[in-house]
Order: structure tokens, then sequence, then C-alpha cells
């Protein structure tokens, strides 16, 4: 398949050959990395697709990556831009029109490193919310980039709580137009990417005023900056927010509007829209504005999150076997040093929770795609469910895996500290992702809402029916399961069934016993918030267990469809068991709690978990070579296809600029510090 | 006292008055706040004298950190050195000896932005391991900055394991010199502090070898630059290895050594030396070699970790009673982000921590200093438990400083991700601390070797005094508690002696269990080595349970003592409380496991900890401001005493570079993109 010669593709003196430890890895697969891949990928011909469109963007040296992690803000914001200008000429070009698989697949050999990006979201808001005029009309000017877009919804006093937004839109009959005005400084926009230096225009969600009417959250296009020549237009503030802890090639940035005028149609009206004489008429509920978000939030989870916990276990486990450190036995010569049982603790339940995500996050998408064209067309009746699986999911995925790439880079030792790593930039990038689209408790405690409300309509028809049939995420809490587990030895305990039971059990027992907390509190007088207030720690617990049971469950029904790929299956399988298993120890308290399981059930599961490390181990890079990424697109002087680590950190550090620049200091204090001792004459 | 004064120090517009949401906080304090100061700093005339410290470092514009995020590396590292500079003329001018509390008030009071630190690492070192004529001689040079040294130890290849390092020593008796050289690529150095470009001198760790014999790693002192140039000597190649995840101001650096020469004195031969025919002589243990890395563990704690954490408690806590976001009843007015239970539930678990860990550390340095001076007499019987508690509590306390850091920087939001609220700078530092001086692994794991040993010294002689006394920190494995814990109600376990026999239990099971599991191999057959990898992770999780319960120990111990401090007393006590509790939560499984806590103590438990939170709420503010730290070294946005938060982040981003420069990207590319949909001509 030449998949090799794809993924080495740094072209320096070192990728000719493979390094012998990593080499040995590689030797008898059990299974075929390439058919993995193509899984993967969904389908054979997204894998050729995606390795046509990276060779094509690994010949061009303004794609290259390599000299990142030694620019400036300024730099690094100058060569995201000029990715983003090449790729839009070299698409038009080749004809990868506007959401294809080539451009994601574009972007995805980039690792994000292209700005503008918040014009896709701007321009999915507009899909969202916009009227079909609207969409044509700015739909148009946003794919020739004729206008460069961001969205621009949070404050710098408010970004959860979306109904305290203080910008105001207030509707003059006499102009027909909305006068959008920051009327304090906390009103301020604050965080839209892009907006910083380089859109022309901004979505900007403000509180609708019509005839003194506040009608809450809606989104209007607001022009910014000129198209001439770039300068904030009449009444707009507008700069970068400084510093952050990553993506410091993205400038976000702050807004403020003094009245600023905009016509009736720059309203996105799909869900409502105002008449000529300011009268207001709303045609979804009050939830649909948040649509956007939605949209946004499930679509991020494949290509925005889950690569940096991928590329981080790529990092990892390849250098794992690479770096020899101390002896297993005083006579043998130094171990890989993943033949360490702690290592492989360390790493095996990220590279099994990667797959996890990936199931559970393309499950999602086809949920998604399945009811998204039914709430555009105003049937909401499954906008609860899926409003509460991306925001349960997001908070899950998004919290884990930055946990987890930050444990992979720990692993490094303190090589995972130098950026030439790679990793240092994954894990200050993904944990954005836990507060961006969304502060992760804050989404949880929406999930809890919606399991509490789950449960309470089971309640309702306790063994009957229910009269409103329940989600599908739910379902399981209509049908109790066993009391006790039945597991009487490990290997019980590699069973799918056996496992995926005893977290709904668990789940199932969580979410019961945060609403008799919340219901005990209720009846002995605390007000229902203060109640919800009082046990929002344990729906917190609720939420995030029953997020895990559904990842369970569809990790392990996505091995089940791999029948006819035996070998895959198999090694996929101990993935979802080390998944499973990995969440009931750390949480093995939850399972331990009412006796579902024993002391000694929960030392069976200890075994079957640790016997599964050296198993999986052994295919460890083989899977981690199944996700395909590009050397170019990993950018790591430790993660690298042929394993040559050494030579490339050092190659790498050689070049940085404090090696190649006079030192400032060494007049100004080092040499008088040096001789500072001596007496002044 | 003029505290707050103190405290209020930027001296900008918004200094002058305190923000109503903060002062409410302060009104009627329970408690002095200063006399827990006072505590803190062991005792009211150390209080004084570090303010008095700091007083002089504000007034000086040299020192001020106000312009730090904004800066390159380049520039942070010519900051770095130059506060350095500065720092040790005026120390010297005001007679602030080396080692005096006044130059560690002054580091506390820089937040570490001050460069070489090595310098005191291998001061500490000489003093370890250099004969009284070496300390006589090189200390003097050291003191006076006559030359500048770090302490180089790790290599490319090479950091964990000290006997595989790869430089070597030969000594030529014929000329009495030691030949330093780095035989391959992976025997450079790497790591080391201010190498990269600005130490005159390094302490090699190297392989030494006399007449053709190994005698493992030994200290060396190196000169590597000319004193008079600063140019790197004959044999030497040097530099810095480029960026990395934070500490960006510090030039970390390599060194290969190619055959370089230096005299025989220049071993440093306290416990090892070699005479002038090459016949090597041992005064010490295998072990004392490994002294100075135990001396800079210990002296870390306190000063080079923990700060990390009671920082960002300060902002956080401060930030989230300024911050109001949605609506704890809807009729009511906006909340106080710190009134919902998730967010204490976050972050004062972390207040908590900072104090248990503070009385924790300070424990340890007692201790550390009650028996330095046998071990450097030779008398090593202490070495041991001081070793294996300076390893596993300095892997427990960077790890959780770690956590919590990265707990309180999620819990400010989206403007916790932004430079300018500090808190990403504490987090991408004190993550280093996990690696470096021992990867904690690594360190838990010694921690646990000693544990087995302790355990079966215990199982030698059960119920008999054993034949060596048993050391203090494990003595509670000779003297097992009940088997049940008999807590009956909540309350019951707000009573540290239940607790903390509980955490002993837990911990002494723990330990057993490993123990035996590793036994159990043995026995049918496995070699103890494979035993040991086959059960490293259980052996992880008993040492990380005894250093909680030490940790839980030493808090109460210490609480216990302030008892003509009745009012703190009571305040320390409730945190203490948490601390336990917390650890008992999130540990539930390991107390559940044998019976010890039933489903229904755990509940308890958990309704004593969430019954807790709103009690330490209420003080929370006042439990920050007794950490004392001045506003110009928190260097936060969000955690100015005043409570000023949003007019400052508003005021420190317009200074962003960003917004002072021109757009690098506009003409070059983002014109050209907004044209780039016109037909060409
Ligand atoms: C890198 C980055 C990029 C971004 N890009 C954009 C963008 O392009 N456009 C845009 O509009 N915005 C953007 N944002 C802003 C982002 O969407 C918000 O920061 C995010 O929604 C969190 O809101 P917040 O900052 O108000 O957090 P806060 O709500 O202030 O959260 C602070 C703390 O309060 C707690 N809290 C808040 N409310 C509750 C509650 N009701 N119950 C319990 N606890 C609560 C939270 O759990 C958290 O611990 C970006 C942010 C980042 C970091
Ligand atoms: C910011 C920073 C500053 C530093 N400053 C200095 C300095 O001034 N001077 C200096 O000499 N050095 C310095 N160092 C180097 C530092 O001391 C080492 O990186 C550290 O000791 C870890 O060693 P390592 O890198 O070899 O990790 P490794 O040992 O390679 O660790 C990688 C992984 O292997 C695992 N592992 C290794 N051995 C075992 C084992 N026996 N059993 C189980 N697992 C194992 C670890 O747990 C870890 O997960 C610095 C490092 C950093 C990051």
């Amino acid at each position: 398949m030449g998949s090799p010669v794809h993924r080495v593709s740094l072209g320096d003196t070192w990728s000719r050959q493979v390094h012998p430890d990593i080499d040995s890895e590689r030797g008898t697969p059990p299974f075929s990395v390439e058919r993995l891949t193509n899984i993967l990928d969904g389908g054979i011909q997204n894998t050729v697709l995606r390795r046509k469109v990276e060779s094509i963007l690994q010949g061009d040296p303004v794609f290259n990556l390599k000299d990142h992690y030694f620019m400036t803000q300024d730099e690094q914001y100058e060569a995201a831009i000029q990715k983003k200008f090449h790729l839009e000429i070299l698409a038009r070009h080749l004809g990868w029109s506007e959401g294809s698989p080539e451009r994601s697949y574009a972007e995805r050999a980039l690792s994000g490193y292209v700005n503008l990006g918040l014009h896709g979201i701007a321009m999915n808001a507009l899909r969202s919310l916009g009227s079909d005029e609207q969409i044509a009309k700015w739909g148009q000017l946003g794919k020739n980039f004729q206008i460069i877009a961001t969205y621009a919804q949070t404050e710098l006093g408010h970004g959860t709580n979306l109904r305290g937004l203080e910008t105001e839109a207030t509707y003059d009959a006499a102009t027909q137009e909305f006068v959008i005005h920051s009327p304090t400084m906390t009103a301020t926009k604050w965080w839209p990417g892009d907006l910083g230096r380089s859109v022309t225009h901004a979505i900007v969600l403000a509180q609708l005023i019509c005839s003194g009417v506040q009608h809450g959250m809606h989104a209007f296009i607001v022009p910014i900056r000129s198209l001439e020549d770039h300068t904030p237009l009449p009444g707009i503030t507008v700069g970068d927010i400084g510093p952050k802890m990553g993506l410091e090639h993205i400038d976000n940035g702050f807004l403020r509007l003094n009245h600023v005028r905009v016509p009736r149609e720059n309203m996105l009206s799909r869900f409502a829209e105002v008449l000529p004489d300011g009268s207001y008429r709303r045609l979804g509920t009050t939830q649909s504005n948040y649509l956007a978000m939605l949209v946004t939030r499930v679509w991020l989870l494949l290509t925005g999150i889950l690569p940096y916990l991928k590329k981080s276990c790529v990092i990892a486990v390849r250098y794992s076997v690479i770096r020899h450190q101390s002896h297993l036995r005083p006579s043998d010569p130094e171990a890989k040093i993943l033949d360490y049982q702690t290592q492989q603790q360390k790493l095996l339940p990220q590279l099994a929770m990667s797959y996890a995500f990936h199931f559970l996050a393309t499950k999602l998408l086809e949920f998604f795609h399945s009811s998204y064209n039914a709430i555009l067309n105003r049937d909401f009746s499954l906008l609860p469910e899926l409003h509460a699986l991306s925001a349960g999911m997001k908070a899950m995925i998004s919290d884990f895996c930055t946990q987890g790439a930050e444990i992979c880079r720990r692993a490094c030792g303190g090589h995972g500290y130098s950026k030439l790593s790679g990793l240092p930039t994954l894990v200050t990038q993904v944990t954005a992702s836990c507060t961006y689209e969304g502060e992760n408790t804050v989404l949880y405690l929406q999930m809890a809402r919606f399991l509490m409300k789950s449960y309470l309509q089971v309640q309702v028809s306790p063994g009957s029916t229910p009269q409103k049939p329940l989600p599908w995420s739910v379902m399981y809490l209509a049908t109790p399961g066993p009391s006790r587990c039945t597991a009487q030895t490990a290997a019980h305990f590699l069973c799918p069934d056996l496992y995926t039971t005893a977290w709904a059990h668990v789940s199932a027992r969580l979410i019961k016993d945060a609403v008799h907390h919340t219901q005990t509190l209720m009846r002995s007088g605390v007000d229902q918030h203060d109640a919800w207030n009082q046990t929002a720690v344990i729906h917190l617990q609720a939420a995030k267990a029953h997020c895990y049971y559904i990842t369970v469950r569809s990790f392990k029904e996505a091995v089940e469809k791999l029948d006819n790929e035996p070998a895959i299956q198999q090694v996929l399988q101990r993935l979802c068991d080390l998944y499973a298993l990995h969440g009931i120890l750390t949480n093995s308290g939850d399972f331990l709690h009412d006796g579902f399981l024993s002391g000694a059930q929960v030392d069976m599961a200890r075994t079957a978990f640790l016997d599964l490390l050296p198993l999986i181990r052994k295919d460890a890079i083989l899977l981690t070579d199944a996700f395909d990424f590009t050397d170019h697109c990993l950018n790591s002087a430790l993660g690298c296809y042929d394993g040559h680590v050494y030579e490339r950190l050092f190659e790498w550090a050689k070049k940085s600029p404090a090696n190649t620049k006079e030192n400032p200091a060494y007049e100004k204090y080092i040499r008088p510090l040096l001789q500072s001792w001596r007496p002044k004459l």
C-alpha cells in the first residue's frame, strides 16, 4: 500500500531508515494496519483521498510547520494567515469546494495552524439561524471570502449565561435599522477568534429590544472593518485580547460597539423576525438560537478535540519503544520504557480511549445528521436529547483528551517538556476545549438536568410504557438490570455484556441517587433551586457516569459490527475491555457502594485489566500507526514514524534562535556580575 | 497592621478602592488573618522581614513583572538575568548574605523570574558532596559569583537511570587529571538550567574510571566558558535546548565534552576520592552521591512547588467572588460563582490542600534539618526514610499542585485561558516539577520499595518489637487499628482521629495487598524482578495512599498544636476535615473494598464533605489573603487584592504588542484574499 512511505514524510536524512527498536514492533502484525486505517477513515476511498491531499500539501513549503516552535506570536499569526490564504487559492485551483472532504483533510494535515477558522463557524451559524434569503446572500459572500466573519457571542462579563449578555440591538422603526451597542465595559465582546486583527464582519449576539420590549438573544451580521483598507468602521473599537496559554497564532479579539446601525435584514431570522413596524414574530422555540453552538460542538469532537489525544498517543507510544531506561532485571540490557507496567498503565488506557471516543463521536455525528434536518424544519422533538448528548459528550471528551494528552506528555519524562516533542502544544491547545463552546461543568449539569427529567419520566409510569417514548440514550433507565454482578473470575470481566451492564447499573443508580437527594431536600422545605445547587455535585457525578456508560456501549456496538474483520475485531475488543475496566477501577467506589461488585470482584477486574496491558502493548505501535498521521503533521522530534528521536531532538534544538543569536545579557549583566567581586577602584 | 495597604501594591488607579463584592467578604473576619499569616510565615518576625524585603523590591522598577506576558523568549531571558544581577548588587549593598531569609523572600517576591537558580543548587551539591577544602575554595568563588555554575546530571539518553549515564571521567595518573568525555551523542548533557547561555562552570556527573575500573557516578567541577569573554572553552560544545512548555526565561542547555581535562582536585570527594596513583577510596555508601538531589527535593517543596498552588487558589477564589454568572434562583440577581456548589467543590479542596501541604512540607523540612548533619557525618541510619519521604512527598505534592493549579485555571472559565490571568504560566511551570528532580512515577516506586521493606520488617517479628526500630513514618504498620469504621452519622466524620485511622487502615491494607501480590507471584515461580514489574501498578497505588495518610496526619498534628489560637484552629480544622474527606470520597473504592466503610458511611462522609463547603466558602477570601502574596508577585489581572478584574483585564490587553504593531498579514494575505473573488483581468 506504500503507507509507510507515506508516513515517513519529513524527508530528512534519518527518514531513510527505520530505527530497529521500532521496526521490530511492526514485524509480524496480527492484523492489517491498513484496513484499520480504512475503518477509522470511514472507507478505503477516504484513506486514498486523504493521502492525496496530504501529499499535495507536503510538497509545498508554505505548508511546512517545522519552524513553528521557534516563532514569536506575531510570526505565528502571520504564518497561519499565510497558510489560510495559500490553501484557499490552492483549493479553488483544484476545485476543492467549501465543506468538501478535501478541505477538512487539508486542515487535518496542517494540524489546525490555519487561521480564519471562525469564518466557518460563523457560516454554520448563518446556515442554522438565517432565513433562506440570508443564507443565499451572505453565504455567497462568505464562500468567496468577499467578507471574513467571526462568531461574537461571549462578552467580558458573560460567557456561560447568555441571557446575561449586555450587548443591545434596539430596533429603530423610523429607519428600519438595529442600533447595536455595548452599554457597559463588561458588554465588550471578548474572545471571538480572528476578531483581533483579521475579520471584516461579525455575527454579533445581542439582546433584541423592539418597542421597549426585550426579546432575548438574537444574531446580527455587523460589518466591523472597512473592506477597502481594513480600518475599524465608525463606532467600532476592536483589538486583540493579548497572550494566551496556547493557540497563539489565533487573534482572539475584543469588540466595542458604539450605536452601530445595521439594516433590519441583518438580523438572522429563521426562528424569529422583526417586521418593519417593530413587531416581533417568533418562529422557533426559545432554544433555537443556541442551535449554532450545538452544531459546532458535535462537529468539533472528531476534528477539533480528539486528534489531540490521538497524536499525543502516537508520540508517547513511539517514544516509549525507543527510550530505554533502567533494567527490568539487573542482568538484562536497559528496557524499553513501554515494557514497564506503570508506563503501560499510563499510555494504554489513553490509546483505548482514543478509539472509544472515535467510535462515540462518529455515532453522535450520525445521530446529529439524522435529526438536524428535522430541527431546521422546526420539528424540535429530538432537540433535548441531541442537546444533552452534545453537551455531555463534549464535556467528557474534552476533559479526558486534555488529561490524556498531559499524561502522555509526562510519560515522556524530561523530553516531554520540550516544545520540540510536540506535546506541550497539544496539551495547551486541547485544554482550551474544556472551556470554549461551553464550560464543561456547565455542560455536564445540562446533561444532568436532562437525566433528571428522563428519570422522572420513567418514574411516572414505572413498568408500563411511558407516554412519550424515552430517548435512546436513556432507555436503559426503564429496564433495571441485576443488582449484583455475576462475575466469578477475572476472565468474566472480559465480557462486553457484563461490563456494559455494570456501567448501566452504576449510572442508573447514581442518577436515581441524585434525584432522590434533590427531592428529599425539597420535601424538607428547601426551595427547588437551592435543592438543585445543594446536590449539584452529586448530579455532576451521575452525568459523568452516564457519559461513560454511553461510551462503553457505543464502543461495544462498533466492535460487534466488525464481524467480517476478525483480527481487527480482536484487537479492538481488547481496547474496549481495557477502556471499560479502566473506568471501573478508577471509579471502583461507585461499583462497590451498593454491593453491585464485591471487593473480590474488583480484584478480579484489576487482574483482567493488568493482564490486558501486555497483550495490547504488543500491538501498541500498530494501533498508533493506524491513525496514519504524517510526520509532517505530528511535528514532533519524539514521534516520527522512523524512531530517530535523539538525532532529531539534537538537530532541531540547534536551530533555536537562542543558539543563532548573540546573548543579549552577557555584556550588560553577566560580565559585570562576574567582575563585581573585584574591589571597586 | 497596615497589611491591606501592603497587599494593594500595583499602585494603579483601581488599587485605591476595593470592589464591594470582595470587600464584603472581608467584613467581619471570625479569625485574625494577620495571625494566620504569621503562623504560615513561622513567626511574626518573619512576616515583618518578608514585607520589608517586598517593599524594597516593589520600589524598584527593575523588579517589576508587569510586561512579562508580552515578552519574547529572548526578552524574558534577558529580563530574568537583569533581575538576578540587580538583586545580587542590592543584596550585597543591604548585607543580605547568601542563604539568608531576605534572599529567599526576595525570590518569592519575584515569583521565580530570576535566573542563575541552578547556581544555588550547584553550591548545595558542592556542600553535600565536596570535601571541606573544596567547599572552602569553590564555595568562596561561587558566593562572589566569580564563577557561575550549574548542576549537569541528565543526558540526552539518560535521566532517571543514573547508572546509565554515559559521560566518562577517566583518571590519567600521568598528569593527575580527569579526562571528561561524551563518548556518544546520547551522552550529551541535556536540560541543566542556565547552561544554555549563562554559566561558566558545571558540576558534571560522570562515570568515574580509574585504571580501567568503573566506579559509578561521581561529580566533577568543569569550567566550560572563558571567564574572559564567555566563549566555550576548548573541547566544549554548549548551547540552548530550545523552546519549552514554560520556564521560557531559563536557558536549559546541552553540553558535549570532548576529552576535557580537569585536575584531580576537581572531583568532589566527601564520600569518595581518587588518590594520585589512581587508587579509589570509598568513604560513604553507594547512595551518598544522590544526596545532592535529596537536599534539593526537600527544599523545593515549600519554595519551588507549593507557591504555584497557593497563588492559583488566591487568583481563582478572588475572581470567583467578583465573577457573577447565572442565577441561583430566577428572581435573584446573578450569583457570585463561588456560591455554586460545583465551584466550591473545585476550589475549596485545592485551598485545603495548600494548607495541608504547607504543614507537611514544613514538617519534612524539620525532619531533614534534624537528620542532615548526621548524614554529612556519615551516619546513614536515617537516610533510607529521608530518601523515601523526600521522594514520595515530592511526587505527591508536585502531582497535586499541578492538578490543582489547572483546576483553578479552568474554574475561571475563558479568562483563565488568558495569560493575563497569571494562571497559564503557573500551570505550565508547576507541571515541570512532576519531572525534574526525579520523575514522579519513579519516585513513588522508590517510596513503594521502602514501604515493602518496612512491611516485611514488621512481619518478621509480628506483635513483638522489631529488632531495628521502625522509622516514624511507617510505625503505624506495626499497630493495626479496627477493621471497621465506627462512624454512625455524618458528624462523626468530622473527627480527626476517625479519619486519620481510616487513612492508616487503607494505606496499610494496600501496602499489604501489594506485597502479597508480589510474593504470590514469586512463590508461583516468577522471578523477583518480573514479579515487581507485574505488580508495580499496585505498589504505586499503595505508595500514594501512604503519602495521603502522612499528609492527613501531619495536618491533624499541626492543627492540634494551635490550642492557643482557637479561632484559627477552628478554621484550619475545617480545612483538615475537608482535605481528609475529599481524599476518602475520591478514593472511596479503597475504603469500601474490604468493608472498612459501608456504602451508607461513604454517604455520610459525602454529607459531611458537602456541608463543610459553605462553611469554608465563607472564609475563603480570608484564607487566601492569609498567604499574603502581593499583587505584584501574583501578576494577575484576575487575582488582585482589590477585585478590579475587568478594568485590569481590559487595560492590560490593550497593551499587547498585537495592538500596538501593524498587522503583518494584512497587505500580504488578507487584502489579496478579500479581493481574490474578483475575476482576474
Ligand atoms: C480559546 C478560546 C476561544 C474562544 N472563542 C470564542 C469565540 O470564537 N466566540 C465566542 O463568542 N466566544 C469564544 N470563547 C469564549 C467561551 O465560549 C467562553 O469562555 C465559555 O463559554 C465559558 O464561559 P465563561 O468564560 O463565561 O465562563 P464562566 O461561566 O465565567 O465560568 C467560570 C466558572 O463558573 C462556573 N459557573 C458558571 N455558571 C455556572 C452555573 N450556572 N452553575 C455552576 N457553575 C457555574 C463554571 O463552571 C466555571 O467554573 C472562547 C474561549 C476560549 C478560551
Ligand atoms: C524544566 C526541567 C529542568 C531540568 N533541570 C535539570 C538540571 O538543572 N540538571 C539536570 O541534570 N537535569 C535537569 N532536568 C532533567 C530531569 O531531571 C529529568 O528529565 C528527570 O529526572 C526525568 O528523567 P528522564 O527525562 O530520563 O525521564 P525518563 O526516565 O525517560 O521517563 C520517561 C518515562 O519512563 C518511565 N520510567 C523510567 N524508568 C522507569 C522505571 N525504572 N520503572 C518504571 N518506569 C520508568 C517514567 O515513569 C516516565 O513515564 C530538568 C528537566 C526539566 C523538565
